[in-house]
């Protein structure tokens, strides 16, 4: 069944058949928020064993119980090091939330500078370029800095360089880029080695330009073990790596609200973070990175884990896919991209018509992200684009929860078409 | 044997012997960090059972391990709650250091002002009221954001509020005080009734005048259990209550680098705040806060637990008022405070021997706060404040280590004298 090419009386036909059993989901009473990215009940007991470790000395025979180590203890940067191949030198472990980690390396730069240049506080403007669809988050906390945001189209394994290259070329205010290089946030979008050379060797009028690399998916994989180029070593080659901010976390890999996180930079870049870090705290919860460690081991044992998590997240993904294409593969009202792993599925309906589906599967209970998250100042112009976050429900939850968006697509559409 | 009753000649024969002594302990060989105020292993040892509770369900049900609950769990706000007498809603818990929570509320107001003024970095000067002699950490903060710090003296329990009331009363750049109202660090002041009642009802020209108020050592008591008023019962009399950045953790009471923190102000001041956090992170670290919380329990337990920190911090202290007594009793070459808790003893030396006595406790391999850390920017004008930190070290090196210091002092007034 195509929509588009059924006839009027066709259309109103189906559209009397998808409200009646739209009200059949309205009488359900379901309660189920999709909104976010969490990982399942099931997911977070992997990691159980972690609450089981009691130990506190370091390796190195340190107390992890006490004050100190301001950039975390020695085996957590090597784990960090290993899973993500990045010189354990550059690398600073903070505390349970990279957004956290993020939003400070900001806030240093507004209030500070990067050590080199004036503070962004003193700018009337600073522009970043924002890959879109993404991170909801990341957007909120450039809006809070009251930054200009501008979009910046991702591509099938990238983003529109020439458009990116064009801005920074000659604007000083064009402060920053930031992007989810693996998994994206939402599109699953991976950067193919050629985005990442560009990334990496852009000339910028900017001295103190700065790219936000939340690498948060990077391991986590579902369909296809993904393996991008290695962005430190691409800097150092292209002599740009004061501009690199580097961020990760065990937040999807052990507990959602009880990883540890990572910065890593140049040496200037760790070093000038850390002596302003050492004003703001004496160090993070080390007894959180030991536990994290002894837990996680290394590179390996990390990635034996994260196929758990994929056995748990694939069948949910499996769910969401196929229902797409049972109700949409012969009719294109909707479609969707396909991520090789990450937390999202992202769907685009016709134009105009993201905002009603999500309010119409609120009305049956099932909350999803707000239409328009996905972009800056929520504002999608196309108001098309809907993030499914498949990861917490359990698998029948999801079924009919799959099963309502499907039908709240078809009637907004319908409603649309025949209006 | 007072050197100010000594002759010249006397002076000289003391110099030769205290020499001889000196030379002694450099041969020693000690090596000995008493610059920070760390608990010791002994009382880490006290909290050891916190790493054992693998729970991670809220009393309410929530999962302790999942992304969340921004301002914290219900029981973590009740436990404050109970231990400081707050009201449980006005309470935000956060991560394992106030000192982090503390320069985020000053980041907040400089990037962003309190929500009601502007921020502080559009002024040209911002004042901050430092209480003198005081905590380096808190200094080192506002010597960060570029704050001109103005010395206030401390007083036998309280502080100068003649010199604090002239200063706010014409003046909008004076924008705060910041302070440890009991067991203050390092000189042990606990602040009276009236001291509270000033800081409640000072009148101030800055309408976003701030207390950060940091209650660092509210039940760290050691000789006598110290209860001060209750600063936020008595801003909201005075309808101040928006002035009141109120901090609290339990590093010093669990683990010193793996504890919570807690801030608490108006209903306005953690609207705004948690209006900020929510961009900042998603929450903070729940299965810590879950912890601590299954294992202090409440009020009366905690306050046990306290007794057992001052049993083993007593004898310590105990060792450090009766070297001072033994040397310096009848020999007024150095004074010093009794506080009744913390961590802390602050001494006197005459005037401009504080760094000398530094320098060569360190050439013995005795490591004590820097000389002038206990003021704003490092600059004691007399030159005499020294901060003891007698928590860490055992007892038999703590013995060692003081018999050290009062030979330095000695050592360096004798030479003064003498010169």
């Amino acid at each position: 069944m195509n929509y588009k090419e059924m006839t009027k009386k066709e259309l109103l036909e189906e559209l009397e058949l998808v409200r009646q059993k739209y009200k059949e989901y309205l009488k359900c009473g379901l309660n189920l928020d999709m909104s976010r990215g969490k990982p399942s009940d099931e997911q977070l007991d992997l990691s159980n064993d972690i609450l089981k470790i009691d130990t506190f000395k370091t390796k190195d025979g340190k107390d992890a119980r006490n004050y100190g180590i301001l950039d975390g203890i020695e085996e957590a940067k090597e784990l960090f090091s290993d899973i993500l191949d990045l010189p354990k030198e550059n690398i600073l472990i903070g505390g349970n939330s990279t957004l956290n980690m993020l939003y400070d390396c900001i806030a240093r730069l507004y209030m500070f500078g990067d050590g080199e240049n004036k503070p962004w506080h003193k700018y009337d403007k600073i522009k970043i370029l924002c890959l879109v669809p993404g991170y909801d988050r990341h957007f909120d906390i450039m809006e809070e800095f009251g930054f200009e945001m501008i979009n910046i189209n991702l591509t099938k394994d990238g983003f529109d360089i020439e458009k990116v290259r064009s801005l920074c070329k000659d604007d000083d205010s064009v402060k920053g880029i930031i992007c989810v290089p693996v998994h994206s946030n939402p599109t699953g979008v991976c950067f193919s080695k050629k985005a990442l050379e560009n990334l990496a060797s852009l000339e910028t009028k900017a001295k103190d330009f700065k790219i936000f690399y939340d690498n948060a998916y990077a391991i986590h994989h579902i369909y296809e073990n993904i393996e991008i180029d290695n962005i430190f070593k691409l800097c150092k080659k292209y002599d740009t790596l004061d501009r690199l901010l580097y961020f990760f976390s065990t937040s999807k890999i052990t507990f959602a609200g009880g990883g540890i996180s990572m910065l890593c930079g140049s040496d200037k870049t760790i070093e000038y973070t850390k002596r302003h870090l050492s004003k703001q705290t004496i160090g993070y919860d080390k007894i959180a990175q030991l536990k994290t460690v002894l837990f996680l081991k290394n590179k390996n044992n990390t990635i034996e884990h994260m196929k758990k998590h994929a056995n748990i997240l694939k069948p949910k993904f499996d769910i969401v896919f196929s229902k797409l294409e049972e109700n949409f593969k012969d009719n294109a009202i909707l479609s969707w991209e396909n991520p090789k792993g990450g937390y999202f599925v992202s769907v685009n309906t016709e134009k105009n018509l993201a905002k009603e589906v999500v309010r119409l599967c609120k009305e049956c209970g099932l909350i999803l992200t707000n239409a328009g998250s996905t972009y800056p100042y929520k504002k999608d112009e196309n108001n098309s684009n809907i993030r499914i976050a498949p990861s917490y429900p359990p698998l029948d939850e999801l079924q009919t929860a799959m099963d309502i968006f499907c039908i709240c697509v078809r009637l907004a559409t319908l409603e649309k078409m025949t209006a």
